[in-house]
């Protein structure tokens, strides 16, 4: 059992929880041991024995003149020493774990996937079911280094009805598009490389950047797709090595990329040389098929990659990249020296789900969901003053703009105080240009305490402002 | 249907052939115009036409008074250009990728792991169709970052037994060991760092620390651990970060380390301030409880990882890294940036059957059988000529030595044409001083046609030696 702490204990715990809460991250400088000896009412004798201590346990270290600093941690790499620190309630990577952490506690109305009750529970209880019917290397053994042929095979046939020319060969199954993207990454950038994203983008895009610690430029994205005179400027000024963007319905704007915008960026990731991750996670969601790169491209500079955890499953976990066959060998390498295997099981089972004949019904019914609920949460933040940039033409988010006098960071920090987390828009941008933007999930809109929470939250400035 | 190729389109499929099959690799030189006229019997006009052609296309380059070259490709990161290419034969990543697409297919002697009828089917069945009652969640959500808390008390758990003080809040899990490594390496490693294997050691461990793009020092592992002194020396010398390693049954050797020979590593990897990552995939295996690095280090410079694939399934993948506090917060950062979630299904049934009562009973029949199989592998082998270095007391392995005449690059081709790969000495190796080498997985060598071909291709030797 714990003994009551002494004073110069109690210090150093608040020194240690502020480290622990990275509150204080490597290398910042604490308060000295008089502002620190008043702010917490002790003496500061009893601060500088506590600091004393605290520097041979190696938890800070005295630089002569300057103060005290908290160590730097063994690891070299850390996520928050590796770019400007940003405010908890907009840092991209704070608000995924929040989100993950939280589970069903939290109201989640700007999170990226649908609630549980809207995935195709019956088929994936069935698929499991069946599974136990597989031989048992099924069960058991390492899958081959690509995957299932006949998958591989089913997901050529998918991309073909996306126009883009794609054989079993050139396809290699993995255990999701993030880890896809990452291989990519691992495969193709260096230190200080430059990539372009869209801004505002997936802020996973971001989060991952950062670990392959290259040079992030965002480029506008428009109602039409990217901005092509800015993105043609990006590559001029910037000499981008890889461009990250997503297929067809935009995250988080909803907006759909024209065709005559898809063919002028391929025209100029080409011309440059450059290589585009093209990731089309939400590629059942669409009603009209929009263009892809990589049909345009062809599988030369474009890499495609896509996933099944938005439509069926993020627990059993199964995703694809499809590339050049110039790259497909060098890629399995690097699978199976950083991972040796995919889930084999997982695998078959969402392979059981996408041929059982149930899939496209469900995706129907999934469309027809959204499309009212897109219809409803419109509606509902309209009362609050709150307007979508543009209304999507299907899936799931609302990128919603409030207006200036509200201070979206507050909102978010009051309304994490009632348990719901929100997704601040500047999450969402390198250039930290829409601070006035949330993106909202309509699908995690359906509780009306979303709407309640937010309305306090939105009284409580204009009470204040 | 493809029509008859001509000549030059016949050439031109041989080089292509040749760059795919990556015989030769980028920037190889290719043969001269007059050298490959007169291997393939065309005339010198017919490969100038088809040279012409590849270079137009992009898959060769011509260097003005030098000849022609495979073009270097698109991609940074090859792993054919990382380092020393290394014969097929022994080349690590080359025998996994084999052993692995080849599957039920080929005989694999000297795998890694057990055969799928040795693991606990009725069990995994069991634990499957009992996850059909699970929380839909389960079935559909993500993850909790570091993984449901239950589980990660049981792992706890399971350290204690191993005398490593672990609590549930310094545990992660990850999907699989490899994956677990891998994080790890990119949290701790940078460029040209020098880290520390045992020699020999686990094959991939060279294949991903290839990625990580260090300098691998290899310290000879002895029938009581790492060799003290030359270890010491190695510290000295190369200044490394990091020291991975197996826990218990050393693979390959199936050698235990001493008690002192652990302190003394311990003591000297603190001293120096590097870490080691520890890792126990055969934990379930030994009899007697070796000692853990982790145990007496305490989690502090030593990172301890663990996964069941060896022991329960290859297919549903679950691992865990279990570190020092101070750094599972960044590992969870970087575990979101890169996957975003584990498995969360796998996570459960393998927490299934781990909690059911079966798995000891599993455990301790698969151990019986191992003994059983060792003992009969041992005397097959002897009437070969191929004697172990020691006999281990436990586990799968069995590290052979055969007489100085083979030349086990050739055994390891002529069984290949068998379809039957085996795991050749050098492939183990950092300093490739175990060319008479191969290691044997007693597990794999049920089938006496296994020892056939080796017969056969050991005669083959004979006759010709």
């Amino acid at each position: 059992m714990a003994v009551a702490k002494n004073k110069i204990e109690q210090v150093m715990d608040y020194v240690q929880t502020q480290i622990d809460s990275r509150i204080w991250t490597a290398q910042t400088r604490l308060p000295s041991v008089r502002q620190l000896a008043k702010q917490l009412g002790y003496s500061v004798s009893t601060v500088v024995e506590a600091y004393e201590r605290l520097v041979a346990q190696g938890v800070i270290q005295a630089k002569a003149g300057s103060g005290f600093f908290v160590t730097a941690p063994n690891a070299l790499l850390s996520m928050t020493s590796l770019a400007p620190k940003r405010e908890r309630a907009v840092d991209p990577l704070w608000i995924s774990r929040q989100t993950l952490e939280a589970g069903e506690a939290f109201l989640k109305p700007g999170c990226g996937w649908l609630p549980e009750d809207w995935l195709p529970q019956q088929s994936m209880r069935k698929a499991i079911r069946s599974s136990l019917s597989l031989p048992s290397k099924v069960l058991s053994d390492y899958a081959t280094p690509q995957g299932a042929y006949a998958f591989r095979q089913l997901l050529a046939m998918r991309m073909q009805s996306k126009q883009i020319d794609a054989i079993p060969e050139q396809i290699m199954l993995m255990d999701s598009a993030t880890q896809a993207i990452d291989l990519l990454c691992r495969f193709l950038l260096k230190p200080n490389d430059t990539v372009l994203v869209d801004d505002p983008c997936y802020f996973n895009f971001q989060a991952l950047l950062k670990v392959h610690q290259v040079n992030v430029v965002g480029v506008p994205y428009t109602a039409q797709g990217v901005d092509i005179q800015a993105f043609e400027q990006a590559i001029h000024t910037h000499q981008p090595r890889l461009y990250i963007t997503n297929a067809g319905l935009h995250n988080p704007t909803g907006a759909v990329q024209t065709l005559s915008n898809a063919y002028q960026v391929v025209k100029l990731i080409q011309q440059a040389n450059m290589l585009v991750i093209e990731d089309d996670i939400y590629a059942d969601f669409e009603d009209e098929p929009a263009p892809r790169l990589a049909a345009l491209d062809g599988l030369k500079n474009v890499i495609y990659i896509g996933s099944f955890s938005k439509t069926l499953s993020a627990s059993l976990r199964c995703g694809f990249i499809a590339s050049s066959m110039e790259w497909i060998d060098d890629l399995v390498d690097l699978k199976i020296a950083t991972q040796f295997s995919h889930h084999y099981l997982s695998a078959e089972i969402i392979y059981a789900i996408l041929t059982d004949g149930s899939y496209r019904k469900h995706i129907d019914s999934m469309k027809l969901r959204l499309k009212r609920h897109m219809k409803s949460s419109i509606a509902q933040l309209a009362t609050l003053g709150i307007t979508p940039w543009m209304v999507p033409k299907a899936g799931m988010f609302l990128w919603c703009q409030l207006d200036e006098r509200y201070d979206v960071n507050q909102l978010s920090k009051d309304c994490l105080a009632q348990d719901m987390v929100l997704a601040p828009g500047n999450s969402f941008s390198q250039s930290q240009q829409f601070k006035n933007y949330l993106r909202f999930n309509v699908a995690q809109c359906q509780n009306p305490k979303v709407f309640q929470i937010l309305a306090e939250a939105l009284a409580l400035q204009n009470l204040n402002g």
